[in-house]
């Protein structure tokens, strides 16, 4: 697996169509070594070290986790049955280990099915392995003295998966006795908002498997040698996402008529979450906010938008406005201008490409053809290729090394509500990282 | 009514502390007239005028909103039951006509004991005044073209209600026959955030008083020398809001032992919603979130932190985590160093002086005490006198007139889940002054 995370971006986006390669080429031109946020960092002047050279801090793992979707329809019932087994996500209580497999098990077909109508598999992995290798191409030229970078994606429900990731990285040398021992690797979470049932699933996952892979309960030293990990765990509000994100939105608006298009309703939609994991106090419904503002600041609020929430399921109480229903009331209200814009996930998967394009523009295109209105909803592209974005990606990972930090302080602080264990340990290990995680000699420019 | 909102300054804060007056008074020395955020538009030069000198587009009323309080313990009652036949505050369904007195009357003794306990009533009238008229000789200052500025209060649910405002300008002369016939007037909302429970039902208010005292049914011009209304509907992140709120932050994490001040967690308390208004679309979660990040981003993100929701009465589902929950879940978790920080109300009132202060630090100084622990719950100050958030208000003002915007384009957006046809009807009158307002020859700067 470690041999396919390494394959030429040729190789990775040859499923991208030719349009889509010309403007990842085109655009890559744009980047600069010294972006806004990471200039205050005295940046080396050291010509860019390739692969094969090894800065004097490196090499440097660079794990990018996130959910993952499957990528063939044959995939699906495993996806699912993961999925319905965590408890971050899907809270079933005691009778998860009963229920999760039962649900998955009914609801396989029909998920089949709405991968099979997006073309057969998520883009997830495709688009995770790219953004991956190339935010790490980036910063073998911005930060010589911690490469190589090695990119890695570690999925929570599909393959790649954690354990397989982990176990790529001891076979790569990091880790105790390895040609890399005590290596540093970064857990960059790909969710740019925390939620408990995201990212901190993915760190409780990334944890576990830490402690079945390379600890060893004999010994009380058990640090030594092992990989320093340290966690990228927010950035809602990163100039490059945000910039990316007003791109894509800008494109969007760019195709109606010039006279109405301050009009247009901008719906940043977000996936939802139970309101038992909001009244917990999970921070992810506030830092979606966060982005949204800070997008709606860069574009001067020159359109009327509304942060609304998809995906809901079961019959339990969720977080609204929902997206379905915000369309259908406004479209009822008279007002069919609307851009659907993905908030909270950086990749095309199928809450967009089935959810969005398919049902919500779908049903939205009915119910004004219905009333005799043109329907003007349509949905901003996904993060996926841009550039900027992956810019973005690399400078997270620039400032992150620089500062030496093993999480952020919100990282440490337990939502109120919390009361799993593995929770509180997942925490502590990170946040104890802290020792063996210098600062990289950083000298903020005067 | 309108000579007591003339009072000098000296007498509206003759209840404030000695030590306040000072901290005022130094305060205001800092005042720059070129404001970051006004500092686009060409400043005049010309020497500022006093409340007798015109300018040639004044004078302006400048028209505090807000929901009031009791001033006294004797108008707890008319307040309450005023509070609970609001429908956009409180919705009780059909039988609000019924349910409100109801309940008002029966929570009566136990809101005037509140009263009672912290002083014998709301400040909020107090500093209210204080600000309207502050930020009112400031504008006197920096925009002398739209001087002389005319301090208003119109509150909600308490003295000066409304309809006594909107008497006052008649008599002062704004609207139809008056000596300012056709004169401008802004309504500031003084919610920073928007929600159609305060800044909607103060909205709702004006204009159906607007409607009763200034229209006359059996003319089709209607328009001809009413007073021209805007709207100042919502500010979250506005960088001196923003700065006060630091400002007393900062004085309360000074409080504490240098080594412990990092890990002290700062609760963000807004007053919630019940779940019925959030998923009908109503944009006030978001626009906290939004003002919790523009602070914590000022801050450095040094402290961890949480957004809570404080306030919630009667038995239907409200926004959560509950302030009062998650200081009691924080203790039993060992955390006791937490400052409170009210984020969405301005001036002092009861859900700080009785709920936070006596309530929720009462309890945690308990359950501390009962667990052998130092209890370090404290609170932020409330905005209050703060000369920065009058400069900020004044700042707003002064924009908002240069722009000459009728309301911002987020307002005339209904939530997608509103059935309220005086909302529309609201919204279509605020937004339709438009064509009665001009922008005041502002030129951006180069």
């Amino acid at each position: 697996m470690a041999n396919i995370l390494r394959q030429p971006v040729r190789t990775l986006t040859k499923s991208a169509s030719p349009s889509e390669v010309l403007r990842l080429t085109s655009t890559s031109r744009r980047w600069q070594p010294h972006s806004l946020t990471s200039k205050r960092y005295n940046a080396s002047v050291a010509p860019p070290v390739t692969q094969n050279a090894v800065g004097k801090e490196g090499p440097t793992a660079v794990v990018f986790m996130n959910m993952g979707g499957p990528s063939t329809v044959g995939e699906v019932g495993d996806f699912l049955s993961r999925l319905f087994a965590d408890g971050d996500l899907i809270p079933l209580g005691p009778l998860q280990s009963y229920l999760g497999p039962l649900i998955s098990r009914r609801r396989t077909p029909k998920i089949q099915k709405q991968y099979s109508d997006i073309g057969g598999g998520s883009p997830i992995r495709k688009w995770s392995e790219y953004q991956a290798s190339e935010a790490c191409k980036i910063l073998d030229r911005i930060s010589p003295s911690t490469a190589p970078h090695k990119p890695y994606v570690a999925f929570r429900y599909a393959k790649p998966l954690t354990e397989e990731t982990y176990e790529a990285l001891l076979s790569d040398g990091f880790g105790r006795g390895g040609k890399h021992e005590g290596g540093r690797a970064v857990a960059f979470s790909q969710y740019p908002q925390y939620s408990c049932s995201t990212t901190g699933s993915s760190l409780n996952e990334l944890w576990k498997w830490r402690n079945r892979l390379e600890m060893k309960k004999e010994e009380n030293e058990e640090e030594e040698g092992t990989i320093r990990w340290s966690v990228i765990d927010r950035w809602p509000t990163h100039p490059k996402l945000v910039e990316a994100v007003c791109q894509n939105i800008e494109t969007a608006l760019a195709t109606y008529p010039a006279e109405q298009r301050d009009k247009v309703v901008l719906l940043f939609s977000a996936h939802s979450l139970p309101m038992s994991v909001v009244n917990r106090g999970d921070p992810y419904p506030s830092e979606v906010a966060a982005t949204v503002h800070a997008v709606q600041s860069r574009l001067g609020f020159r359109n009327p938008h509304r942060l609304v929430w998809q995906s809901q399921v079961g019959p339990s109480a969720w977080l609204g406005a929902q997206t379905s229903d915000t369309v259908k009331n406004y479209i009822n209200k008279g007002l069919t201008d609307m851009v659907l814009v993905p908030i909270a996930f950086t990749s095309d998967h199928i809450e967009t490409l089935y959810e969005l394009d398919l049902e919500v523009i779908g049903e939205a295109e009915e119910l004004c053809h219905k009333a005799g209105l043109e329907c003007g909803v349509k949905r901003a592209e996904s993060l996926n290729g841009n550039m900027t974005f992956i810019e973005g990606l690399a400078d997270l990972v620039n400032v992150h090394l620089q500062e030496g930090r093993a999480c952020s302080p919100l990282m440490d602080l337990r939502c109120p509500g919390c009361k799993s264990e593995r929770c509180r340990e997942q925490k502590k290990f990170f946040a104890g990282m802290q020792d063996r995680i210098p600062a990289l000699g950083a000298t903020p420019a005067a």
